[in-house]
């Protein structure tokens, strides 16, 4: 590649979104700018129900490791999992030497990055509202923003061609629960200065208005705790501070005494706590053991689960799986969340079981004990209006909702040509005057199973995409030298249903046991003809033949493996057998297994 | 069981759901009184995501097939999937000499009993509004109905101990597309006689108000017609007739010629013109093939795929895949359909690829494209205002809905006492005065494979599960005689994740295929020691011990499946090989296999 000096290369940045684009969640921005990367963001993903035993989905970081020596920096908008929590993936793959963000999601983000060990591989920066700083060629100001977490920020990044403000995801709350306003103000100023870009969360652009501010919730909240006859059960997500805080002051408000279960709800309230966050009198909290000391009305259970969990304790509780707490008649149960998009059918299942319990359960839109903390559209129009971007790229959404929300920043003034509805991967080049997007880079998926910090391929997930459909069928083999006989059959399957099944216990077992033990004799003579001397080849064939016959026969696709083993001389092997179970022979099997007949 | 004379035990009405009750879909009810026993409507149900290739759900039929001698019919209220779906499975356990229903029903049911050969197995009855039917000692009055399908009813059941009124699916529209009203008259007589029992749809009762008309969906959908620049796609369920019938309306009047796609749009189409409950003029339905020789601005396309179906016509054409229609910009897609709840993601992600492709996509719950067939809170007071019952059952519903149904009827007057939210299975004896609810029938669910209708049970599935979380490993192992030695060995792997996995292509299949080899050649002499004489016990021994291992040393529990040959004495084998090939000696390896070890 031709080298530019920086100077010249200067005068483009580079827009990179890796995560976050197309999608809700693992929002990862890539901004680049002469020989200077930096990041807003490194968040995760959730699989779809197409990924079995997948825990998390982050975004491909080819791009960053390729070009890692450029990496100045990471701007942390607020503490969401899907801003912060793909961090210890990015520092095992990236070296990104400074991290800059609230005090609130550094500290969430320490104890994950203890998790991992890498706590000493980057530099944590805490900052304050308006407060500067320089990532490479980057002036990136924190900009006090209103959103369901405290302690949230957009930015105004401030490059050498112009400025770029990014909200990160923001309401517009006037009446917010912690009195930390929105900072118009400092948006205003960056607005008057000139913005050449404006990238904004598009999360709720399908809902028209505006969102109520979360001050909204204590009504309802209030009203369930002055009639709530016995116990009280809050569900909310972890990181919901503001909604925590209400249930905090509607139990001290109403005398009533405060069980906190779940790990992530344990932690945050504790780390929220200790940095200020949230405050309230010792006692307020106790422990689930003396829940049986305290009457039922004096009670209230603060607890994650809201998204029906099957793990979290409310689904425990809800389905008589918890040590302590049993739900009965009585309870009120109170769900201030709403499902994300896929956890419907989880949620339901969980309101359900508390139902039948006799539990009087509070969910739903229209309940009130629950508001977003994402923009409608109104409000993302009032981002538009105070920015007066002259470009737009809407982020933090699917493709339909940045399509809406790209139409709306038409509506508001900016020129349909000047909008940019991008995808992961996708490159936007801005100067001064001009946007060009032709680039590519790499921006697949990684998936995790969480359990074990390990990534999944593609194949192993096709595998079991596979066995789900239609089961799985194993055949071994073993056959004499030179395929000169067939020593051993055995058929075993796994998950495969048959026509006939439901006739006799394991008839239909049998009879495609008997079927494919025919099949494998008829065709072990071929091999010897056909000249195949790997076992591989062998069993590849016999793979395809077995396949095309259960599709013609059976109507089914399973997955076929093919075991063949090949005993070309067992008096050899079996005079020296008493040394060999102790185990030293195994090379020597091995080579022998790999030869495969062929006169 | 002491028997009762039939006129004593006809004191008794007992109400047993077997479907539709805690769940939505597989509508199937049973009401027995003294030897007679009838069925309102026997419905499909879907899977949830926890059932991997299962396409289809319906009820466990034990109750029927062991009573199957007192069944005396069947009265369908409508000809919806989750009402009448079930039929033919129905029909191929139980004997159910007579059908009664609304023609366009009994019309789909007949097209669906070809289909399964069981045309002949039973009788069809056409009934007319206001019709009784005597079904065993069920006097059954079909009353019309206002819901999305045309010609629904609600069925008033004279019973020897009163009337019970089943309301069917329903909702009150008031200005109904196609002018049926619903019938109070006759539902208010049967009240005046007195209601013992009311039995009503529940699908809306988590929705206060009232569910508009189906008309007011006229009013966005000319909107739409008169403006859109280009083709018009609009999906829908395939039996929604009066909205279908809304389109072609549309259509004529704003002059476009209508392209129908999907093979049971197309079959109701044909079905709905045939009974009489869609006329249109010929020349308005065109064949696809035209679609090349029509102006974009003529055109509507009427397809299936309103719940995102993977191999639906309108998901083909969203993602390329379509043979003749590919959507491009100036396009106009309408999603006149709710998702039902588990398809939110898969109908989300075919807005995402028509918003892609530059189509603009009217959808969601704003967008005035669609109203439900369903009564919200209000009509359902209605109900049971008209109705006045004495004993009153929520019916199609998850729990919480029924539930929340219940506490309508108590607001309405119904004593808490006298509502019963039941569960399928659960068996309601009722007399004149009283009620019981004390026994329980069978009610587990069938799971189908409906590309094959074949049966699927619990085992297969739980296999499948085991298999998505964690893979599957397999081990054959084949052994001289009495374990003596290890001849070879085998591990495929499937599915599996490892830790090292990521480190090189097969490295840790490589890896635990050894450890594995090692672990088994340990075992193999324990055999011998344990005299244990069986094939299935030793495998059963290796399969317990490797999965110990697996679980402590790698964290994984994949499904494991061992399977081990010994070959006693090969040579006496291999010597009359050139006979075996020819495949007679199958029986005679599997009784060597058997034997295992002991000294």
């Amino acid at each position: 590649m031709p080298s530019k000096s920086n100077q010249q290369s200067r005068e483009i940045v580079k827009v990179i979104p890796l995560g976050g684009l197309g999608e809700i969640g693992k929002n990862t921005m890539v901004l680049s700018c002469g020989d200077d990367i930096m990041l807003v963001d490194a968040g995760l993903g959730f699989p779809n129900e197409d990924m079995p035993g997948v825990d998390l989905v982050l975004p491909d970081l080819t791009y960053l490791i390729e070009n890692q020596r450029q990496v100045h920096g990471l701007a942390i908008t607020h503490g969401h999992e899907d801003h912060i929590g793909g961090i210890p993936y990015l520092l095992k793959h990236v070296t990104v030497k400074n991290i800059y963000g609230p005090a609130l999601a550094l500290g969430i983000l320490e104890s994950k990055l203890r998790e991992f060990g890498l706590e000493n591989v980057t530099t944590l920066h805490k900052v304050k509202p308006r407060q500067r700083v320089q990532i490479g060629c980057f002036n990136v100001e924190f900009v006090r923003c209103t959103h369901s977490i405290a302690d949230s920020f957009s930015l105004v990044i401030r490059t050498p061609i112009g400025n770029i403000i990014h909200t990160g995801d923001f309401k517009f709350d006037f009446t917010p629960v912690d009195g930390e306003l929105f900072d118009i103000a400092a948006l205003t100023r960056a607005a008057e200065e000139g913005v050449l870009l404006l990238m904004s969360d598009s999360t709720n652009t399908e809902k028209p208005g505006f969102t109520p501010s979360e001050r909204t919730v204590w009504k309802k909240l209030s009203e369930v705790f002055a009639n709530a006859p016995g116990r009280i059960i809050v569900t909310t997500f972890a990181s919901n501070m503001h909604r925590i805080k209400q249930v905090l002051q509607a139990a001290i408000q109403y005398d009533r005494q405060v069980i906190v279960l779940g790990r992530s709800m344990l932690n945050i309230a504790d780390l929220a706590r200790e940095l200020g966050y949230m405050k309230y009198p010792d006692g307020l909290l106790v422990d689930v053991d003396e829940v049986k000391n305290l009457p039922d009305d004096k009670i209230v259970i603060l607890t994650t689960g809201s998204q029906g969990e099957p793990l979290s304790a409310l689904n425990r509780i809800a389905n008589d799986g918890h040590k302590h707490i049993k739900v009965k008649p009585g309870d009120t149960v109170i769900f201030s969340a709403t499902p994300i998009p896929g956890n419907e059918r989880s949620v339901a299942n969980t309101i359900n079981a508390l139902s039948i319990r006799g539990a009087n359960v509070i969910y739903g839109k229209d309940a009130g004990v629950h508001v977003s903390g994402h923009a409608c559209q109104e409000e993302q129009k009032l981002m538009i209006n105070i920015c007066k971007p002259k470009f737009f790229v809407p982020i933090h959404g699917e493709y339909r909702m940045l399509v809406k929300h790209a139409d709306l920043a038409n509506q508001c003034g900016v020129p349909s040509e000047n909008t940019f509805v991008m995808a992961n991967g996708d490159v936007l080049a801005l100067t001064k005057n001009s946007v060009t997007q032709k680039e590519r880079v790499p921006a697949g998926i990684v998936l995790i199973d969480s359990s074990r910090a390990w990534e999944i391929d593609e194949t192993i997930l096709a595998e079991r995409r596979e066995i789900v459909k239609d089961g799985a069928i194993t055949i071994t083999i073993t056959a004499g030298a030179n395929m000169s006989k067939l020593l051993s059959f055995d058929c075993t399957l796994k998950g495969i249903i048959l026509a006939n099944k439901a006739k006799g216990e394991d008839a239909a077992g049998k009879q495609i046991s008997k079927v494919l033990e025919n099949q494998v004799k008829q065709l072990l003579p071929k091999f010897k003809k056909l000249a195949l001397d790997k076992k591989t080849t062998c069993q590849a064939y016999m793979h395809d033949a077995i396949k095309d016959f259960l599709k013609q026969e059976y109507e089914i696709q399973p997955l076929i493996q093919v075991i063949l083993h090949e005993i070309s001389d067992v008096n050899k092997k079996i005079l020296p057998s008493s040394k060999t179970e102790e185990g030293s022979t195994g090379g020597g099997l091995g080579k022998e297994e790999t030869q495969c007949s062929a006169d």
